[in-house]
Protein backbone atom coordinates (compact mmCIF):
# COMPACT_ATOMS: atom_id res chain seq x y z
CA UNK A 1 0.00 0.00 0.00
CA UNK A 2 3.06 2.08 1.21
CA UNK A 3 4.50 1.12 -2.71
CA UNK A 4 0.96 2.40 -4.27
CA UNK A 5 0.95 5.55 -2.26
CA UNK A 6 4.08 6.56 -3.59
CA UNK A 7 3.37 5.70 -7.12
CA UNK A 8 0.16 7.42 -7.31
CA UNK A 9 2.41 10.85 -5.71
CA UNK A 10 5.01 10.52 -8.47
CA UNK A 11 2.03 10.04 -11.39
CA UNK A 12 -0.15 12.88 -10.29
CA UNK A 13 2.95 15.11 -9.93
CA UNK A 14 4.14 13.97 -13.71
CA UNK A 15 0.68 14.95 -14.71
CA UNK A 16 0.36 17.85 -12.97
CA UNK A 17 3.62 18.67 -14.66
CA UNK A 18 2.92 18.03 -18.01
CA UNK A 19 3.34 20.38 -20.41
CA UNK A 20 0.21 22.68 -22.36
CA UNK A 21 2.18 23.72 -25.19
CA UNK A 22 -0.04 22.82 -28.24
CA UNK A 23 -0.14 24.83 -30.60
CA UNK A 24 -3.51 25.12 -32.62
CA UNK A 25 -4.79 26.38 -36.20
CA UNK A 26 -7.93 27.58 -35.49
CA UNK A 27 -10.31 28.39 -32.26
CA UNK A 28 -12.03 25.38 -33.73
CA UNK A 29 -9.23 23.14 -33.96
CA UNK A 30 -8.73 23.60 -30.20
CA UNK A 31 -12.51 23.41 -29.25
CA UNK A 32 -12.76 19.93 -30.71
CA UNK A 33 -9.30 18.97 -29.73
CA UNK A 34 -10.57 19.21 -25.95
CA UNK A 35 -13.97 17.82 -26.55
CA UNK A 36 -12.31 14.78 -28.64
CA UNK A 37 -10.10 14.29 -25.13
CA UNK A 38 -13.15 14.21 -22.88
CA UNK A 39 -14.98 11.89 -25.16
CA UNK A 40 -12.43 9.12 -25.08
CA UNK A 41 -11.36 10.35 -21.25
CA UNK A 42 -15.55 9.48 -20.29
CA UNK A 43 -15.82 6.32 -22.98
CA UNK A 44 -12.62 4.80 -21.16
CA UNK A 45 -13.72 5.91 -17.76
CA UNK A 46 -17.56 5.05 -18.01
CA UNK A 47 -16.03 1.54 -18.91
CA UNK A 48 -14.30 0.98 -15.64
CA UNK A 49 -17.69 2.69 -13.86
CA UNK A 50 -19.91 0.48 -15.43
CA UNK A 51 -17.64 -2.36 -13.99
CA UNK A 52 -17.51 -0.74 -10.48
CA UNK A 53 -21.28 0.04 -10.39
CA UNK A 54 -21.90 -3.89 -11.59
CA UNK A 55 -23.59 -2.56 -14.96
CA UNK A 56 -20.29 -4.69 -16.86
CA UNK A 57 -18.87 -7.80 -15.46
CA UNK A 58 -15.70 -7.25 -14.15
CA UNK A 59 -12.50 -7.66 -16.25
CA UNK A 60 -9.69 -6.68 -14.70
CA UNK A 61 -7.62 -6.46 -17.90
CA UNK A 62 -10.28 -4.52 -20.02
CA UNK A 63 -10.32 -2.32 -16.91
CA UNK A 64 -6.23 -1.62 -16.38
CA UNK A 65 -6.37 -1.13 -20.34
CA UNK A 66 -9.14 1.45 -19.78
CA UNK A 67 -8.07 3.47 -16.52
CA UNK A 68 -4.45 4.07 -18.24
CA UNK A 69 -5.73 5.13 -21.45
CA UNK A 70 -8.51 7.32 -19.16
CA UNK A 71 -5.33 8.76 -17.39
CA UNK A 72 -2.93 9.39 -20.52
CA UNK A 73 -5.75 11.42 -21.96
CA UNK A 74 -6.89 13.03 -19.25
CA UNK A 75 -3.83 14.75 -19.24
CA UNK A 76 -4.62 16.32 -22.79
CA UNK A 77 -7.69 18.58 -23.02
CA UNK A 78 -6.34 21.32 -21.05
CA UNK A 79 -3.92 22.75 -23.98
CA UNK A 80 -7.07 23.76 -25.63
CA UNK A 81 -8.42 26.17 -23.51
CA UNK A 82 -6.40 28.97 -24.79
CA UNK A 83 -7.87 32.16 -24.83
CA UNK A 84 -10.35 33.23 -27.55
CA UNK A 85 -11.14 28.98 -27.84
CA UNK A 86 -14.49 29.97 -26.21
CA UNK A 87 -16.27 30.30 -29.76
CA UNK A 88 -15.61 28.97 -33.09
CA UNK A 89 -17.34 25.41 -33.12
CA UNK A 90 -20.50 24.51 -30.80
CA UNK A 91 -19.15 23.69 -27.27
CA UNK A 92 -20.60 23.88 -23.79
CA UNK A 93 -17.47 25.49 -21.80
CA UNK A 94 -18.73 28.73 -19.63
CA UNK A 95 -16.83 32.25 -19.44
CA UNK A 96 -15.57 31.26 -16.03
CA UNK A 97 -13.29 29.00 -17.76
CA UNK A 98 -11.16 32.12 -18.36
CA UNK A 99 -12.59 34.49 -15.60
CA UNK A 100 -11.74 32.20 -13.05
CA UNK A 101 -8.30 30.10 -14.96
CA UNK A 102 -7.28 29.87 -11.16
CA UNK A 103 -10.00 27.57 -9.83
CA UNK A 104 -10.44 25.70 -13.58
CA UNK A 105 -6.49 24.75 -13.58
CA UNK A 106 -7.44 23.47 -9.85
CA UNK A 107 -10.61 21.43 -10.63
CA UNK A 108 -8.60 19.99 -13.43
CA UNK A 109 -5.27 19.09 -11.73
CA UNK A 110 -7.41 17.44 -9.17
CA UNK A 111 -9.27 15.31 -11.70
CA UNK A 112 -5.96 14.45 -13.28
CA UNK A 113 -4.33 13.29 -9.75
CA UNK A 114 -7.85 10.77 -9.48
CA UNK A 115 -6.80 9.69 -12.45
CA UNK A 116 -3.66 8.62 -11.78
CA UNK A 117 -4.95 6.89 -8.43
CA UNK A 118 -7.50 5.31 -10.96
CA UNK A 119 -5.37 3.71 -12.99
CA UNK A 120 -3.07 2.79 -9.78
CA UNK A 121 -5.94 1.27 -8.27
CA UNK A 122 -7.13 -0.92 -11.83
CA UNK A 123 -3.68 -2.11 -11.98
CA UNK A 124 -4.10 -4.16 -8.87
CA UNK A 125 -7.14 -6.11 -10.28
CA UNK A 126 -9.30 -5.44 -6.76
CA UNK A 127 -12.64 -4.68 -7.42
CA UNK A 128 -13.31 -3.10 -4.37
CA UNK A 129 -10.04 -0.51 -4.76
CA UNK A 130 -11.05 0.48 -7.94
CA UNK A 131 -15.11 1.28 -6.57
CA UNK A 132 -13.12 3.80 -4.51
CA UNK A 133 -11.03 5.55 -6.93
CA UNK A 134 -13.62 5.60 -9.40
CA UNK A 135 -15.98 7.52 -7.08
CA UNK A 136 -12.66 10.05 -6.47
CA UNK A 137 -12.64 10.56 -10.38
CA UNK A 138 -16.94 10.68 -10.60
CA UNK A 139 -16.73 13.17 -7.89
CA UNK A 140 -14.22 15.15 -9.79
CA UNK A 141 -15.82 15.24 -13.02
CA UNK A 142 -18.97 16.71 -11.44
CA UNK A 143 -16.89 19.46 -9.56
CA UNK A 144 -15.67 20.42 -12.23
CA UNK A 145 -18.47 20.34 -15.19
CA UNK A 146 -20.81 21.75 -12.19
CA UNK A 147 -18.92 24.76 -12.09
CA UNK A 148 -17.58 25.33 -15.65
CA UNK A 149 -19.87 23.34 -18.05
CA UNK A 150 -23.13 25.11 -19.64
CA UNK A 151 -25.97 22.07 -19.00
CA UNK B 1 21.65 3.10 -31.55
CA UNK B 2 21.04 -0.89 -31.11
CA UNK B 3 19.57 -0.03 -27.03
CA UNK B 4 17.12 2.51 -29.34
CA UNK B 5 16.33 -0.41 -31.54
CA UNK B 6 15.84 -2.70 -29.04
CA UNK B 7 13.33 -0.45 -27.07
CA UNK B 8 11.55 0.31 -30.60
CA UNK B 9 10.99 -3.34 -31.11
CA UNK B 10 9.91 -3.85 -27.49
CA UNK B 11 7.66 -0.85 -27.59
CA UNK B 12 6.15 -1.75 -30.82
CA UNK B 13 5.03 -5.21 -29.88
CA UNK B 14 3.42 -3.79 -26.80
CA UNK B 15 1.38 -1.73 -28.71
CA UNK B 16 0.69 -4.37 -31.59
CA UNK B 17 -0.32 -6.79 -28.79
CA UNK B 18 -2.42 -4.17 -27.10
CA UNK B 19 -6.16 -5.52 -26.66
CA UNK B 20 -9.48 -4.13 -28.13
CA UNK B 21 -11.58 -4.96 -26.01
CA UNK B 22 -13.55 -1.96 -26.00
CA UNK B 23 -17.03 -2.00 -25.68
CA UNK B 24 -19.67 0.72 -27.03
CA UNK B 25 -23.39 1.62 -26.19
CA UNK B 26 -23.93 1.88 -29.72
CA UNK B 27 -22.29 2.42 -33.56
CA UNK B 28 -22.42 5.88 -32.74
CA UNK B 29 -20.12 5.97 -30.17
CA UNK B 30 -17.87 3.74 -31.58
CA UNK B 31 -17.78 6.28 -35.27
CA UNK B 32 -17.22 9.04 -32.17
CA UNK B 33 -14.28 7.24 -30.60
CA UNK B 34 -12.34 6.34 -33.46
CA UNK B 35 -13.22 9.37 -34.96
CA UNK B 36 -11.65 11.73 -31.89
CA UNK B 37 -8.71 9.45 -31.62
CA UNK B 38 -7.99 9.98 -35.37
CA UNK B 39 -8.26 13.99 -34.84
CA UNK B 40 -5.91 13.94 -31.58
CA UNK B 41 -3.76 11.53 -33.43
CA UNK B 42 -3.77 14.17 -35.88
CA UNK B 43 -2.95 17.16 -34.26
CA UNK B 44 -0.20 15.45 -31.92
CA UNK B 45 1.36 14.06 -35.41
CA UNK B 46 0.96 17.54 -37.09
CA UNK B 47 3.13 19.30 -34.33
CA UNK B 48 5.77 17.37 -34.83
CA UNK B 49 5.59 17.13 -38.78
CA UNK B 50 5.36 20.85 -39.05
CA UNK B 51 8.79 20.78 -36.95
CA UNK B 52 10.76 18.72 -39.57
CA UNK B 53 9.37 20.65 -42.48
CA UNK B 54 10.58 23.27 -40.93
CA UNK B 55 6.88 25.22 -40.56
CA UNK B 56 7.17 25.61 -36.85
CA UNK B 57 10.49 26.11 -34.94
CA UNK B 58 11.72 23.01 -33.28
CA UNK B 59 10.93 22.81 -30.10
CA UNK B 60 12.43 19.23 -28.34
CA UNK B 61 9.95 19.20 -25.31
CA UNK B 62 7.05 19.54 -27.51
CA UNK B 63 7.66 17.13 -30.22
CA UNK B 64 8.86 14.83 -27.51
CA UNK B 65 5.45 15.07 -25.76
CA UNK B 66 3.29 14.92 -29.00
CA UNK B 67 5.05 12.50 -30.13
CA UNK B 68 4.58 10.22 -26.99
CA UNK B 69 0.62 11.45 -27.27
CA UNK B 70 0.82 10.56 -30.86
CA UNK B 71 2.15 7.10 -29.95
CA UNK B 72 -0.54 6.15 -27.15
CA UNK B 73 -3.45 7.07 -29.12
CA UNK B 74 -2.76 5.10 -32.29
CA UNK B 75 -3.16 2.49 -30.42
CA UNK B 76 -7.20 3.48 -29.92
CA UNK B 77 -8.74 3.67 -32.88
CA UNK B 78 -9.26 0.30 -33.96
CA UNK B 79 -11.40 -1.40 -30.94
CA UNK B 80 -14.04 1.10 -31.99
CA UNK B 81 -13.93 -0.63 -36.34
CA UNK B 82 -16.59 -3.30 -34.96
CA UNK B 83 -18.66 -4.78 -36.93
CA UNK B 84 -22.10 -2.53 -37.70
CA UNK B 85 -20.32 0.69 -37.01
CA UNK B 86 -20.07 1.38 -40.70
CA UNK B 87 -23.03 3.48 -40.07
CA UNK B 88 -24.94 5.74 -37.54
CA UNK B 89 -22.65 8.96 -37.77
CA UNK B 90 -21.18 10.75 -40.44
CA UNK B 91 -18.22 8.90 -41.22
CA UNK B 92 -15.44 7.70 -44.25
CA UNK B 93 -14.52 4.32 -43.74
CA UNK B 94 -15.07 2.13 -47.22
CA UNK B 95 -16.43 -0.82 -46.60
CA UNK B 96 -13.16 -2.57 -47.47
CA UNK B 97 -12.59 -2.21 -43.91
CA UNK B 98 -14.76 -5.13 -43.58
CA UNK B 99 -14.66 -6.82 -46.03
CA UNK B 100 -11.06 -6.65 -46.31
CA UNK B 101 -10.07 -7.00 -42.48
CA UNK B 102 -6.72 -8.66 -42.44
CA UNK B 103 -4.95 -6.15 -44.40
CA UNK B 104 -6.58 -2.90 -42.42
CA UNK B 105 -5.31 -5.14 -39.58
CA UNK B 106 -1.88 -5.56 -40.82
CA UNK B 107 -1.49 -1.09 -42.29
CA UNK B 108 -3.21 -0.39 -38.10
CA UNK B 109 -0.36 -2.40 -37.22
CA UNK B 110 1.97 -0.89 -39.56
CA UNK B 111 1.10 2.74 -38.65
CA UNK B 112 1.46 1.87 -34.60
CA UNK B 113 4.65 0.62 -34.87
CA UNK B 114 5.80 3.63 -37.39
CA UNK B 115 4.51 6.10 -34.47
CA UNK B 116 6.24 3.90 -31.82
CA UNK B 117 9.96 4.59 -33.69
CA UNK B 118 8.65 8.54 -33.80
CA UNK B 119 8.34 8.27 -30.00
CA UNK B 120 11.47 7.10 -29.84
CA UNK B 121 13.09 9.51 -32.05
CA UNK B 122 11.39 12.18 -30.70
CA UNK B 123 13.23 11.60 -27.35
CA UNK B 124 16.63 11.17 -28.80
CA UNK B 125 16.42 15.36 -29.54
CA UNK B 126 17.62 15.02 -32.84
CA UNK B 127 15.42 16.43 -35.63
CA UNK B 128 17.18 14.55 -38.24
CA UNK B 129 16.48 11.54 -36.49
CA UNK B 130 12.86 13.12 -36.40
CA UNK B 131 12.17 14.02 -39.92
CA UNK B 132 12.89 10.03 -40.97
CA UNK B 133 10.52 8.84 -38.15
CA UNK B 134 7.80 11.62 -39.47
CA UNK B 135 8.48 10.21 -43.00
CA UNK B 136 7.70 6.83 -41.59
CA UNK B 137 4.48 7.30 -40.12
CA UNK B 138 3.18 10.06 -42.69
CA UNK B 139 3.71 7.06 -44.82
CA UNK B 140 1.55 4.42 -43.51
CA UNK B 141 -1.25 7.08 -42.67
CA UNK B 142 -1.15 7.56 -46.42
CA UNK B 143 -0.99 3.89 -47.55
CA UNK B 144 -3.64 3.05 -45.12
CA UNK B 145 -5.90 6.28 -45.75
CA UNK B 146 -5.52 5.48 -49.83
CA UNK B 147 -6.98 2.01 -49.49
CA UNK B 148 -9.53 2.78 -46.71
CA UNK B 149 -11.07 6.14 -46.13
CA UNK B 150 -13.27 7.99 -48.80
CA UNK B 151 -12.25 11.62 -50.15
Amino acid sequence: MKKLSALVLACAAAAVAAPAAAQFAKPEDAIKYRQSAMFLMQQNFGRVAAMASGRAPFDAKVASDSAAAAEFISRLPWAAYGEGTDKGRDNRAKPEIWSDKAKFNDYAEKMQAEMVKLNAAAKTGSLDTIKTAVGGVGGACKTCHDAFRKD
